[in-house]
C-alpha cells in the first residue's frame, strides 16, 4: 500500500526520528472541506508549518485531506493546493523543499460521504498503524465545512472514527456556530451528543493572531504597571476596532444571512475585548482558570439594548445580493454591514468605562487593533509649547494592541512613552524601530514604545500548532460560546427590524458614520442626510407612544422598549416634580418580572432623578427572607437600589420577616408598615404608586376574593396567593387610592385576555382587584405594550 | 469754601444736570488710602471712570482723598496722582478733558487721623450740602489701607461719618479680609458692630475682570446647550489658573505672611470656580440667590486634605525675603509661591470631576483662566488623516473664559465649534477674529467661536461702577467669605510645616511642576530632584509610622493624618485578605467622633475595597432614632456607607428602635443583633472590630464599672453612659474578644493621660474597660497619633 510505503521512507530517513525516538506515537490529522476555500488559503499551509515544527518531536504524522468530491478528481484538486505550499523566509529552503516532499508522500486524499467511508478511512489509519508498528496518539478532525453539515460528519466521526482507547481525538470546528443563541444552543447539544466538551475545538482564527493573543500575556508580564491603572479610575474608555475596505461582494449567500454583527462583533470582537477586561487569572495559561474569567466578565456586562448600538449598511450592498441571491430588483436588506456597539460592565473595576466595539465593510482603510485609552490625571504646569514631545504627562496615554494592516502593517503592541516601558518576552516579541513619519491615534510613533512580533506567524498556523499541544485556552469552549451569544440575542433580536443607515463607502463616508454617547447608548452624530434636508420634520420616535384612553383613564401605548423608556421619563418628571414641591418623593413599587426592565432603564438612563431625596417603599411582598431570590425587595435591589444612590434611612423593605415566623400575625409587620407610612407620607398619599397586573386580574399582592385589602381602611394586609409563595403582604386598595399618581404597567402578549376584559367591566375588586384602583384624588395612567394591548 | 465754589461751578455749567435735573441726590466718595498704590494704579481711575458715565445720571458727586498724611503733603501727591488720570480710547477727547477739569475741581483731599478729622468730614459734606440745596443719596467709603487700620477706621465711620437717614452707606472693603477661618471670623465680628451686612462691599477684584463676570450670565444665557451637559456625564474636569512670571519681590512684607493659597486660590481662583460649579439660580443678577447657590457649593465640596495640593516656592524666594525683611542669611521660609490644589464636590452633578485650581509666581507666563473641558464621547471612524478641522466630534470640546494676558491677550470667552455656537450678549461681546496662527491648548484658534468685549474695561472701573449701582452680587458676602475660609483652612494648617519644592523660574520650570491626581490627592509627577540623584533611597513616607509596642501588642504611631492613611490601608488589606479566604468580611465600625476622619478616607482613596463582600456591623450605638444626628449609624452612613457600594443586606445598624421605646429590654433588641451575628458571622468572630478609647478609659459603650458586657457571654447589651444620651446598646468584651482583629485608635491631645495610665495599668476591665481587650486567638493593633501618646 502506498500510505505504508510513504510512512517507512520517513521513518527510514537519516535526519528523521527512527521508531524508538517515535515513541510519542503517531497522530493523523484529517481535514475535511480539503479542497475548500479555506483550507486552500491556510490550513494546508498551518499543517505543512506544524509538520515541519514538529517533524522532530517525536510524533509520527500522516494528513488525509477529505472531501465529497470521488476519489480522482478530488485528488487531484487537493494535490494541486499542496504543491503550492510555500516555505516560511525563516525556514532554511533546503530542508524545507526536502520536508515539502515528505509533507506531499505522507498526504493523501478521501471521499468522505457515506458511512462505509468513513469506516474506511478509519480502519486505514488502524491498518497503517498495526503494520508499522506504531502506536496511536491521536486523531485530528479539523472540520472546513458548511455549519449544515456538521452534525452528519459529527455523527459518522463518533461512531466510527475514534481512536482506540489511550489515544485522543480532538474535532476542530470553524464558524459559524449558530447564528443565535437557540440555534447555538442546539448546535451545542448535538454536538455534544457526539463529543466531550474537551474534544472539541472550536476556532475563532481572532485568538490565534498574535497581537490578539498577547493581550494575557502582556497583562500578565505587567502587572506590576498595570494593576493600580487597570481600573475605571484610570481607564477613559477602550475600542476594539476592526475596520475594513472590502465589501461582502462574493459573500452575500453567507453574509446576507449572519452581517457584521454575527460574522465579527459576536465571535473576534468580543474575544478580544475579554482578554482586555476580565479579571487576570493567577496562570494565564491554565484554559480552565481563563475561561471561569472570561465567564465571570460576561456575566459582570450591562444587557445589549436597542440604543447600545448603531447599525450601517453600504449603499451597493443591495444591489450586491439582488445579483448573487437572484433577488428582485426591490429587494431591501436590513442586514448591516457597520455597526458600532457600545459595551458596559457593572462590574467594580470597569463601572463607567465605555467599551466600544467598530467593525464595518468599505470603511476607509483596513486596520485592526483594540486600545485602553487611559484618562490623563495630569496637569502640565508650562504652556503647550513648551511641552516636550514623548514624555509629556498631559500627551495622551494609551496600549495597542495592533492586529495587523493600517499605517503598520504588522502586529504590534504599543505603549505609550509616558506610561512605562512594557516587559515583553524577548524571544517573540522585538522593539520595532519609531519611525517618526508615521502617526497613531494623532501621535508620532516615536511617543510610544513599539514591539512587533520576532517572526510573523498567520493565525490559523498558530493554532494548528495550538491545537497539536491541546491548548484548549486558545478555543472557544460551550460556555464561552453561549455566553457570548446570550450576551449579543437581545441586540439582535431588537435590531432586527430596524433600518441601517446607508453610507457611500470608503473616504466618502466622512462623518457619517461618526457616532456618540449619549444617555447610556450611542447615535450617530450627524442626522439623517434626510432629515438634514428637512430639519424642521418631526422625529419618527415622536409618533411612537400613542396616547389614548383605557377605563376613562389615559392610556400610553408602545412597543415595550419605547413604553419602558416614556414610563422611566414620567417617573423622572413625577420624582422631580414632588421634589420640588414637598422636598421627597414617596415612590411605591411592585415587584414581580415586568418592572425588572424599568428598573434597570431608569438605573441606566437617569442620572438626573433625584434618589437623594427618594423613598422606595414596597407595594406588596412575598413572605420569604429579604435576600431570598424569590423576594420583591431583593429584585428591586439587584437590578435598581445597589446602582442608584437612595439613603439607607429612605429604604423601606417590608418587614415579612421580624422576630417569629415569616409574616406571622403575631409580629405585627404590616400594621409596623403601615406605622411607618403614616410617620412619614404626608397623608398616607404616597407620590407614586406603580402597579402590575396579573393574568387572573390581581394587583399589588391583593387577589381575587381576597379577605383582606379590597375594601376597609387605607392600610397594609396580610392575603394569600393562589401561587406559592401563599403568603403575601400588600398594599390595600384604599391605601393605593389615595396616591397622588398611580401607574399600572401591562406587558407582554400574556396580559392580552385580561386588558381585553378589563376594557369591558366596570368596578368589580372582588373579581379583578385591578379593576379597583381608582385613586380618589390622584390620577392613574396605563402603560400598555402593543403586544399586551392588542396581542 | 473751596469745596462749595467748585460744586456750584459743576451744578451751572450748562451742559451738566441742572439743580431739578440733579433730583437723584448727592453721593459723596471717601477713597481711604488716596495716595497708597491701588488708589494710584486703579481706584482714582475708576472713580473718574464713574464720573464720566453718570455725570448725566441725575447724581451729582464730592471725591475725597484721604490719608494719614497732613493737608498739604498729602494734597499735593493726591493731585499728582489726579492729573495723569487718562482718557479711555472710547471716550471724545474734549469731553473727556472738560470732564477731567470737572473731577478735579470735585475731588479734594483730608487727613483722617484722629476722631476729630472723621467728625471735620462729615460736618464739611453736610454744610455743603445745605449750602447747595441738595439732597443726599449716600456715601462710599473705599478702604485701600492695610487691615490692620480697618477696625479703628470702621469705628470712626460708624460712630462719625454716617449720612443721615434715608441716604445709604457703602463701605468698600479690600482684601485680605483675615488670613484663616478664625482671623476672617473675627474681623467680621468686630466689622458687623459698626456695619450692616448691606452696608459692607468687600471687593474681589477678580467679580470685576469681564470674562470672571460673564460666568454665570453665559451659563443662563446658554442654557439651552449646557444643561444637558454641565454634570459629571459629560465634563472631564474644570480647571481655574492663574499664572504669573513675576516675583513677590517688593511685596515679601505681605506675601510671607500669606502665600499663594491666601493670595490667589481662596479669593480669586475659588470665586471663580464657584461660577462654574454652583446650580445656576433663576435669577443670576439677584445677589441673594447667587450667594444661596454659592453657599450650598461651598457645602458640597470635600474637605481638603494635605494631599489635596502640591506645593512650591521660586529659588530665589528666600533671598527676597532675607533682603526686605531683614531676615538673617540662614532663614528659610515655607509660603509657597506655586501651588496646585485638586477640589471634589459630592454633589450629584459633579461627583468625581476634578476642579483643578493652580497659580504661582515665577513661572513661564503670564495668563489666566477658566476651562471646562469635556469628555471625548464619540467614536470617530474615519483615519485621523482625514478628520477635518473645526466640527470633528473627536476634537477636544472645551469652554474657556479666559481672564486675560497670555497668546490672546485680551478677555475672551471660547467655545470649541464642535461643542455650540454660544448666545453672547451682542451689546458688550463682539466675535474676535481666530486668528489661525494662534494655538490655544494644543488647538488652532480656528477650532472655536471666540468673543471678546466691546470695551475693554478694568476691573476696578467696573467694580466701582457696581459699588454706584448696588449691584451686591459682584462682591464677597460675609457668609460667603467665611465659607471659602472654612473650606481653605484646613490645608493651610496641614500644610503649614510642610517645605514647599524649590522651582527655579520661568520657562527651566520645565516639568518640575507638573502634577498628577493620585488617589483622591495630588502629587508633583517628577520625583524631588535630590531624589532623582539617589533614586534607590528610601521615601521619607517609609520613616512616618513608628512601629512599637503598646501593653504588649503592636503600635503604630505617627501624625494624626499619616495614621489615619496607614490605618486605612491596613482595614483594606485585612478587607481583601478576608474576602479570599471567606468570601465576605465582617467588619464592626465604632461611633464618635475619631472615625470620620477614617471613614471618608475610606471612601475617598480605597476603590479597591471590597464593599460588595463586606458586612459592616457596629460595635456600639446610642438610643436614639436611626436618623438621629447623635447617631453613631448616622455618622457612618453619612461619612461613608453613602459614598461606598455596601449592599443593602449588608448592612446591620442595631435595632435600638423597635416596636417600643428606644432601648426598651422587652423589644429584645440586643438579643435580636446577637442572633443575627450568629446566623451571619461565622463562630460569632468579627474579622475587624475597630474601637476607640474615652478618656475615662471606656470602649465601645462600655463604661467604667458597667454592669453589663465586661464578662459572661460573647454578646450584645445595653448599657448606661455618665454622658447623654445615657442608654447604650454594645458589644460585650467576650464578643470583641472572639475577633480575629481588633484596631483601637486613639486620636489627640485629649487622651495623653488615658493613654499614659493605660501603659502601666495591667487587665482590669472594670475600672478601664478598654484594658480587658485582649482577643483570645486574634491580633490587637493600637493606632496612636503623636498627640496622644507623646501629649
Amino acid at each position: 500500500k502506498m500510505l505504508g510505503k510513504v510512512l517507512c521512507t520517513v521513518l527510514f530517513v537519516g535526519a528523521f526520528p527512527s521508531p524508538a525516538e517515535a515513541s510519542q506515537g503517531h497522530i493523523s490529522v484529517v481535514l475535511l472541506g480539503a479542497t475548500g476555500d479555506l483550507a486552500k488559503k491556510y490550513l494546508w499551509q498551518g499543517l505543512f508549518q506544524l509538520y515541519m515544527d514538529q517533524v522532530s518531536s517525536g510524533h509520527s504524522f500522516t494528513f488525509h485531506g477529505a472531501a465529497l468530491a470521488a476519489l480522482e478528481p478530488g485528488q487531484r484538486l487537493m494535490f494541486d493546493v499542496l504543491k503550492k505550499l510555500s516555505c516560511p523566509p525563516d525556514e532554511a529552503p533546503n530542508r524545507c523543499a526536502v520536508l515539502k516532499d515528505q509533507f506531499l508522500k505522507l498526504s493523501q486524499y478521501h471521499q468522505l460521504k457515506t458511512a462505509e467511508n468513513y469506516t474506511a478511512l478509519s480502519r486505514e489509519i488502524e491498518t497503517l498503524l498495526r503494520q508499522e508498528g506504531l502506536k496511536e496518539a491521536g486523531r485530528i478532525f479539523y472540520f472546513s465545512v458548511p455549519p449544515f453539515a456538521y452534525t452528519e460528519i459529527a455523527q459518522h466521526i463518533n461512531s466510527s472514527c475514534r481512536p482506540p482507547a489511550g489515544a485522543w481525538l480532538r474535532v476542530v470546528l470553524e464558524k459559524p456556530f449558530g447564528h443565535d443563541l437557540q440555534s447555538a444552543q442546539q448546535l451545542a447539544v448535538e454536538l455534544a451528543g457526539f463529543f466531550r466538551e474537551e474534544e472539541m475545538y472550536r476556532v475563532d482564527h481572532y485568538l490565534g493572531k498574535q497581537a490578539v493573543a498577547h493581550i494575557l500575556p502582556f497583562r500578565d508580564q505587567n502587572r506590576q504597571f498595570l494593576d493600580p491603572i487597570w481600573n475605571r479610575h484610570h481607564v477613559e474608555r477602550v475600542e476594539v476596532v476592526l475596520k475594513e475596505t472590502v465589501e461582502a461582494k462574493g459573500r452575500t449567500s453567507f453574509y446576507e444571512k449572519y452581517g457584521v454583527i454575527r460574522d465579527v462583533l459576536q465571535n473576534h470582537l468580543t474575544e478580544a475585548l475579554m482578554f482586555l477586561i476580565m479579571e487576570l487569572p493567577a496562570n494565564v495559561s491554565s484554559a480552565q482558570e481563563v475561561v471561569q474569567h472570561k465567564l465571570q466578565a460576561f456575566q459582570s456586562l450591562w444587557g445589549l439594548e436597542r440604543s447600545s448600538a448603531v447599525l450601517g449598511q453600504y449603499q451597493a450592498y443591495d444591489s450586491h445580493v439582488q445579483e448573487e441571491l437572484q433577488e428582485a430588483r426591490g429587494y431591501v436588506s436590513t442586514t448591516p454591514t457597520f455597526a458600532g456597539v457600545l459595551i458596559h460592565s457593572e462590574s467594580l473595576r470597569w463601572e463607567g468605562v465605555p467599551f466600544l466595539l467598530t467593525s464595518g465593510k468599505a470603511l476607509d482603510e483596513r486596520v485592526g487593533y483594540a486600545r485602553v485609552l487611559f484618562k490623563n490625571r495630569a496637569y502640565c504646569i508650562q504652556s503647550g509649547t513648551l511641552r516636550d514631545a514623548g514624555h509629556s504627562q498631559c500627551k495622551p496615554k494609551q496600549i495597542i494592541f495592533h492586529f495587523g494592516h493600517g499605517a503598520l502593517n504588522t502586529p504590534a503592541v504599543l505603549v505609550s512613552r509616558n506610561l512605562f516601558r512594557p516587559v515583553m518576552p524577548k524571544d517573540s516579541w522585538k522593539e520595532a524601530d519609531s519611525r517618526s513619519d508615521l502617526h497613531v491615534f494623532g501621535q508620532p510613533l516615536s511617543d510610544f514604545y513599539m514591539y512587533s512580533p520576532v517572526k510573523e506567524r498567520d493565525a490559523y498556523s498558530v493554532l494548528i500548532s495550538h491545537i497539536y499541544h491541546g491548548r484548549k485556552d486558545f478555543f472557544i469552549t460551550t460556555e464561552n460560546l453561549l455566553a457570548s451569544w446570550a450576551f449579543w440575542t437581545p441586540l439582535l433580536d431588537s435590531t432586527s427590524r430596524q433600518p441601517p443607515r446607508l453610507y457611500p463607502g470608503g473616504v466618502e463616508n466622512q462623518h457619517l458614520l461618526d457616532f456618540e454617547m449619549v444617555s447610556g447608548g450611542v447615535a450617530f452624530t450627524l442626522a439623517e442626510p434626510a432629515e438634514l434636508l428637512n430639519p424642521s420634520g418631526q422625529m419618527p420616535s415622536d409618533f411612537r407612544a400613542i396616547q389614548s384612553k383605557f377605563r376613562q383613564s389615559p392610556l400610553v401605548s408602545a412597543w415595550a422598549e419605547d413604553l419602558i423608556s416614556q414610563l422611566a421619563s414620567d417617573m423622572e418628571e413625577a420624582a422631580v416634580r414632588s421634589v420640588a414641591r414637598s422636598g421627597q418623593f414617596h415612590l411605591a413599587l411592585s415587584g414581580g418580572s415586568s418592572p425588572v426592565v424599568l428598573f434597570q432603564r431608569l438605573a441606566r438612563h437617569h442620572h438626573g432623578f433625584p434618589w437623594q431625596h427618594t423613598h422606595v417603599w414596597l407595594v406588596d411582598e412575598r413572605c420569604v427572607p429579604l435576600t431570598d431570590s424569590q423576594s420583591n425587595f431583593q429584585g428591586l435591589h439587584r437590578h435598581l437600589l445597589q446602582r442608584v444612590r437612595v439613603p439607607y434611612f429612605n429604604i423601606h423593605p417590608m418587614p415579612v420577616h421580624l422576630s417569629r415566623r415569616l409574616c406571622v400575625e403575631e409580629d405585627g409587620g404590616a400594621e409596623l408598615y403601615a406605622k411607618d407610612i403614616v410617620a412619614l407620607v404626608a397623608n398616607a398619599s404616597f407620590d407614586l404608586v406603580l402597579l402590575g397586573v396579573g393574568a387572573d386580574g390581581h394587583t399589588a399582592s391583593l387577589f381575587p376574593r381576597s379577605e383582606n385589602g379590597l375594601e376597609g381602611a387605607p392600610t397594609v394586609v396580610l392575603t394569600e396567593s393562589p401561587v406559592k409563595p401563599h403568603q403575601r403582604m400588600s398594599f390595600s386598595l384604599p391605601l393605593i387610592n389615595r396616591a397622588r399618581q398611580v401607574f399600572v404597567l401591562v406587558l407582554g402578549k400574556g396580559k392580552h385576555d385580561i386588558t381585553t376584559l378589563l376594557s369591558r367591566v366596570g368596578h368589580e375588586p372582588s373579581k379583578w382587584p385591578i379593576s379597583g384602583v381608582s385613586p380618589s384624588s390622584g390620577q392613574l395612567v396605563w402603560y400598555m405594550d402593543y403586544e399586551a394591548l392588542l396581542g
